[in-house]
């Protein structure tokens, strides 16, 4: 696990605040929800894979938990308890740090950072098209200008294999496959399974269909499929989501993967990541879950939603140079001369602050030269220096530190005189 | 362990952009660690009561590992390795949340948040004046209008203890006691490790020094410490503070408790609590620790700190009916008559939240009375409906929700025509 110094916690803060003021926008209220929760309710539809890798334990009253590897669950928990009667949509928002044992490579962390946006209670594609365009929302107010989204839905392969009569354990493990693409894996899992041999055929065909535009791949996904009423359907679906998302004004690269699958069970619809060039990982993932609620005792409600990596944007950002746009700010240092002066010195500091204006007042009893230098060090842009001989005249000294020019200015006028120069 | 629905979460976000603010203005500058660190490193100096109460398991690679009951640890070991060799003084802050396996009382919660904010290699007493008047500057900052500091100093003492020979081990046992008022069992424990019968008279008394006035108080405790040396320089140190920061214009009440000890092991000076009426618990608290770096393989370093505590603020705000001062802002929900309408209605949103006004679109697919009613059990200020025919002229009607009126628009003057009203 990772200790973030301040350039890079500050990205970290950065992206959460976009991110947080994106919700905002959208009309997502936020929630938290802890770290910590029953391992059952994680494990019930994580799969398989994320089950394995998450950190279990045993608390002091002997229950098992877990340390979430993801929000969805608990927010569906959430939705099926305490806020079960509430007016749908509902719009949820959450931000903080999940767990997952991976083994430590490229962008991938035990410990990592998510913003994660649901929207619950709508089955219709204009939820669906409102989470892609959140998600693109969010990469172009960070600055990215390069960036794609790979889009599938759950509901072609699981369409197929129900109506082929593959039990819902088989199925999990034939997505798993997919989601790791070992597909001839899959294929014969899914033959083992009872699937027909041109069911079979079928599917191998589905896998090798992909493609930018959203006509053609419809076009060919539906003639594959069309002995499989659901799984028309649900290419269908996918077809209405993504007219909607790009005919709003929403533009975004896409590729459709009609065989895509995402490591997490309990998605049901539409699923997506998004990607940057030079990095693997997906920066973001989601899709529709309609029925998990239902799982945790909630009444049957249809539901989506994405997870954004804050961490994985903010590598994402340094590796493509997309700068966060934090403004440049003053930095005051109060040097007292002599013990004498350090109350006089706080008392500025505290005036400064009020005015907005960030002041750090010198505690280490240095000399003022030598605390001059360290201020200059430290990107101090300014500095005032607090001497008993222009106190008495209600005056302190303020350098600026860039120009090295310094001058004598009354204490009234001292914030103004910092303020002028950024202006 | 809680979930925080949307009006808390509010409420803590709101503290945490306080408290993070507070820091930009103090200069200190915030680092991310880890949930989960060393077993060793967290039990180190944290004192007997917090060992026994973390959350400790073996990770999958075999390790002994545990969530963090606190920062200022991990903090430590930060300044000990990767940030050794940067100039002093250090100002940093870190925000998150942090475990114990307490009873659930009032205020006291087993998953529970802080902003920490640690000053590094100052041992002046204008560092410890600035910790006060920082804390101080939050609850002031946030509202609050009745509140007094507990403060006292480790090193009385332990300054007593050492000069009886009195053990570490069992200098920390009679410490926990004290931090738990149970001072006859304290003070037994003293006798028994070889304090003379003056010093247990000499402590004894010390435990009933306390009051509001620093100069009465330290005339008491320094007749009572007058033959342990370091006990009385500890005092002197602890008026020297006081003195310091009260002289700086920093108004706030204290009681100093000559006998006043905190649960954790590592406090080597002054130590200090925040509270409010009519909740027992403490907002914030600190000290400072000034051998812990070193014994984490750092340099000898002096440093200080405080922990402010997220949700008791949150909890302090609402008993005491203090406001958050977040703006009433506009939410806007916009409408579309029939599904052909649905594109108009999110290139719209788009358009609005550009002009950072929150949109939200209506995604059920409900007539517009249906959606009309829900938006005003929501709390949405203006209504947006996107139809044909006024489309057909650049037009949408924009009803304003709580006048209930509404009127033809131009689209051109839709964001305006919505902030005219909050002007």
């Amino acid at each position: 696990m990772r200790d973030f110094l301040p350039k890079d916690a500050e990205k970290m803060r950065y992206v959460e605040v976009i991110a947080r003021d994106l919700a905002r926008l959208y009309g997502y209220e936020e929630v938290i929800t802890p770290v910590v929760e029953h391992y059952d309710l994680l494990a019930a539809k994580s799969g398989e894979e994320i089950r394995e890798r998450m950190y279990t334990f045993k608390d002091m009253g002997g229950r098992r938990v877990a340390l979430r590897p993801e929000f969805t669950s608990s927010i569906a928990r959430l939705v099926a308890t305490k806020i079960r009667n509430e007016p749908k949509p509902m719009k949820l928002f959450c931000a903080g740090s999940l767990y997952r044992y991976d083994e430590p490579q490229y962008g991938r962390f035990r410990e990592f950072w998510q913003a994660n946006y649901e929207l619950i209670g709508s089955s219709k594609p204009e939820a669906d098209a409102e989470v892609l365009t959140l998600t693109y929302d969010l990469i172009e107010r960070l600055g990215f200008r390069n960036y794609w989204f790979k889009i599938g839905h759950v509901g072609i392969l699981r369409g197929i294999l129900v109506q082929e009569g593959v039990a819902e354990e088989q199925q999990n493990t034939i997505m798993q496959l997919l989601d790791k693409k070992r597909w001839n894996e899959a294929l014969t899992v899914a033959q083992e399974s009872g699937a027909s041999r041109s069911c079979v055929a079928a599917l191998k065909k589905l896998l090798e269909i992909r493609g930018k535009e959203v006509s053609r791949v419809v076009r060919e996904a539906k003639q594959v499929v069309r002995d499989y009423e659901s799984a028309v359907v649900a290419v269908e679906n996918l077809r209405e989501i993504l007219e909607l998302t790009k005919e709003s004004g929403v533009k975004f690269e896409t590729l459709i993967e009609a065989g895509f699958a995402r490591g997490l069970e309990y998605y049901t619809g539409m699923i997506f990541e998004s990607y940057v060039p030079k990095i693997e990982i997906a920066l973001a993932g989601g899709g529709r879950y309609d029925k998990l609620i239902e799982i945790f005792g909630g009444e049957p409600t249809p539901a989506l939603g994405v997870a954004q990596g804050i961490d994985r944007l903010v590598l994402a950002m340094k590796k493509q140079r997309v700068s966060s746009k934090v403004p440049e700010e003053n930095k005051v240092m109060i040097i007292p001369v002599g013990e004498k002066m350090r109350t006089n010195a706080f008392k500025l500091s505290l005036k400064l602050r009020k005015a907005k204006i960030p002041a750090e007042v010198e505690v280490m009893g240095r000399t003022v030269s030598k605390a001059l230098s360290d201020a200059d060090r430290r990107g101090v842009t300014h500095a005032v220096i607090v001497g008993p001989e222009e106190l008495r005249e209600g005056r302190v000294v303020l350098r600026d530190m860039k120009k090295r020019e310094q001058k004598a200015v009354e204490i009234e006028n001292l914030s103004k005189e910092i303020l002028r120069g950024t202006d």
